[in-house]
């Protein structure tokens, strides 16, 4: 089924907005079975719109847009829609109902122009939109599939989700594809495709490769008739990843490290601590990212200079012998938190975000200690060494090793 | 100048990354008084790239691609244009020797498949990339202009601000279009829109508001025959603006409030510190975003539970009497963030980011607090109830405050 997206809108062509409804629908196909073949974002013109939409209806099966369906002189979907459908365009009495209750409900009155938003075409059938004013448009004929929704995300989305997506999942029928995402850290992109190759040529499952701020992530796609068939073919498949990747696996899907580490803390009843110099308190920022956080987070100290270092507990005359960036002054951070902030676990993260040389180390250069009052681990981390990369990969590698010193016995 | 973009890359279609690159050229086009008609996303698949370039070369004047232009055999956007051309693809001998310095360099063998990358057709003129291998292309032919820009959006930008654009500027000729930004904060953008409410008619110079992350920007924008006059009207309507939004504007342009408060305290040789519930170390790690705030932030707290407070200075009697989320409890924590860590300035974020109550007050309020030991002030903030929202909406509000206590005599 060859598909396209049209997004509508002079916003997105002033570069006012990015047009994330796309992707959002993108990322959504391949779990449908369905291929996505282009993407057009054009502006609020009528002859233009159509040109896009009269291409679309003669190349593509399914065509989705977005944008263009509210009440204003510049919304022109359904205009353009009804024009290279050579229909008419109709109020109908139902949606008039509805849109005059939605603005009465909110003490309101319908501004007359709305009128627009409870129009159909003969072949159009109205998609229900709780969140806005407009609904979306779903049109068949000869064989083709238009489907309309608002520009708006937070209205796109839930009408992707509870009407489009599942009726387009109906209309796929009897072909299941699942995907599940296994996230690494620790391994290049080069490195982690090498260790998979003998996985990557075989079409289903399929495996794919991708580099995100948080590490490496490999996503296993499996087509089945049956939903068990292809549950069966991903576990099959993330075996023998886990196999070849094994430790530097720390998460699935929608799972993030802060998460992953919050959730252990929280099943052993332990709480944590950080000491950061070059991180500069992303870490922190990070770990607080997580809902009801503060049950297991105490605090941390942000030393990014070496005075600061001192009040915070660690022994000047340790930055005096070994320098600030060391594994002796990251296990001595990672101490001093735990003890100030009396928490079970203390982080240290010892590091210089800048660009130039510190110390005659090269930046991008962190030691990362853990220190729970029995064992202290410290790992040194080398990043590439662009500031906020920096930051990012140094605080997200800190939080990669206090998972593994979590599950370790 | 009808203009058009095509971002070329099967990973777009599928969802893994979103096209920032279209947004980012669609923002600057409007400088210069370049309109964009259409953009369109497509796969790393030869014959729907042909097919997207030679529609283009119809309709538009300008063409402006992102992506393809790498090693490897999924990489054809050279090979497209050559074949809408009708011309042939040769090694260019400068490039490849400059393809072949960039590997010896770095000490590893060139990959022969990069031999494409040092490739032309006879109408293409290489654009210098120092960020990667892949040069741009510059092609004209019978009055229209098409250019090849890489993928990565580093390398693309800076390809497009050293490269491209000024020889688009200068093209363009003798109509000149002057932007200028201005950032506030603490209007909502529905009380902007009220306040410059007048200045909106006007076409030229224009005035376009814009909700940000921090806070609300204001855009002007003159047309003119000549720079000077150009400048003239930007600076005009940038007086009439102040004038209506006062002390709410914060910056301008490319800056940002962490950089306008790191050059507020260089200047002044005054150094920082930070302790900050809420923002869970997001305000510390945004002020170590800039590049050599070493030499003024001496470090943060991140003082997430009560009792992490007190090791940090807070008097528990403070927090007993007056709440964790209180004007008194937030000016301690700027007071003891000043004394503890050596800083001239101290700076106190106390309130919550959760979701839920807390201490019977709403989420989403913050107390900021600065103390310089000789003048202490504090301020209430209230934001969405959305955690990652609150967060960062806290964390610009200190530093807006900050920068305000910093300016005042």
């Amino acid at each position: 089924m060859k598909t396209e997206i049209i997004s509508i809108g002079t916003e997105i062509l002033l570069g006012d907005i990015t047009d994330t409804n796309s992707s959002y629908i993108a990322s959504q196909l391949p779990s449908l079975g369905i291929d996505l073949y282009w993407v057009t974002q054009v502006g609020d013109n009528l002859g233009r719109i159509k040109e896009c939409l009269e291409r679309a209806w003669g190349r593509s099966d399914l065509i989705l847009t977005t944008g263009g369906l509210g009440p204003t002189e510049d919304d022109l979907t359904r205009e353009a829609i009804a024009a290279i459908l050579g229909e008419e365009l109709r109020v109908e009495p139902e949606l008039e109902r509805q849109l005059r209750e939605f603005f009465s409900s909110r003490g309101v009155p319908m501004p007359e122009s709305n009128i627009k938003q409870a129009t159909l075409t003969p072949s159009a059938k109205a998609i229900p939109n709780p969140r806005g004013t407009a609904p979306g448009w779903w049109v068949e004929r000869r064989e083709k599939l238009l489907i309309a929704m608002p520009g708006p995300p937070s209205e796109m989305q839930r009408m992707w989700q509870k009407e489009v997506f599942p009726r387009l999942r109906q209309r796929q029928g009897h072909e299941i594809i699942l995907s599940r995402t296994l996230k690494t850290f620790g391994y290049s992109e080069a490195a982690v495709d090498e260790m998979v190759a003998p996985l990557l040529a075989s079409p289903n499952p399929s495996l794919a490769i991708y580099a995100k701020p948080d590490g490496i992530h490999l996503r296993i796609t499996a087509k089945a008739e049956h939903r068990e068939k292809a549950e069966e073919m991903i576990a099959q498949r993330e075996e023998n990843v886990r196999s070849l990747l094994g430790e530097s696996i720390w998460g699935c899907d929608e799972e993030t490290l802060e998460e992953v580490v919050g959730a252990l803390l929280s099943e052993k009843g332990l709480t944590l601590a950080t000491m950061e110099s070059g991180t500069g308190g992303l870490l922190a920022s990070t770990i607080t990212d997580v809902p009801n956080s503060s049950i297991y987070f105490k605090g941390g100290l942000v030393a990014y200079s070496d005075e600061a270092k001192i009040p915070c507990g660690v022994d000047p005359a340790l930055i005096a012998r070994h320098g600030a960036i060391s594994p002796d002054v990251a296990g001595a951070m990672a101490k001093a938190a735990r003890i100030r902030l009396g928490a079970d676990i203390g982080v240290g993260v010892a590091g210089g975000a800048g660009l130039e040389e510190l110390e005659g180390k090269p930046t991008g250069i962190a030691y990362i200690a853990i220190d729970d009052g029995k064992n202290e681990r410290v790992i040194r981390g080398i990043y590439p060494p662009l500031r906020p990369e920096v930051k990012r990969r140094a605080a997200t590698h800190a939080l990669f090793e206090l998972r593994k010193a979590l599950l370790s016995p």
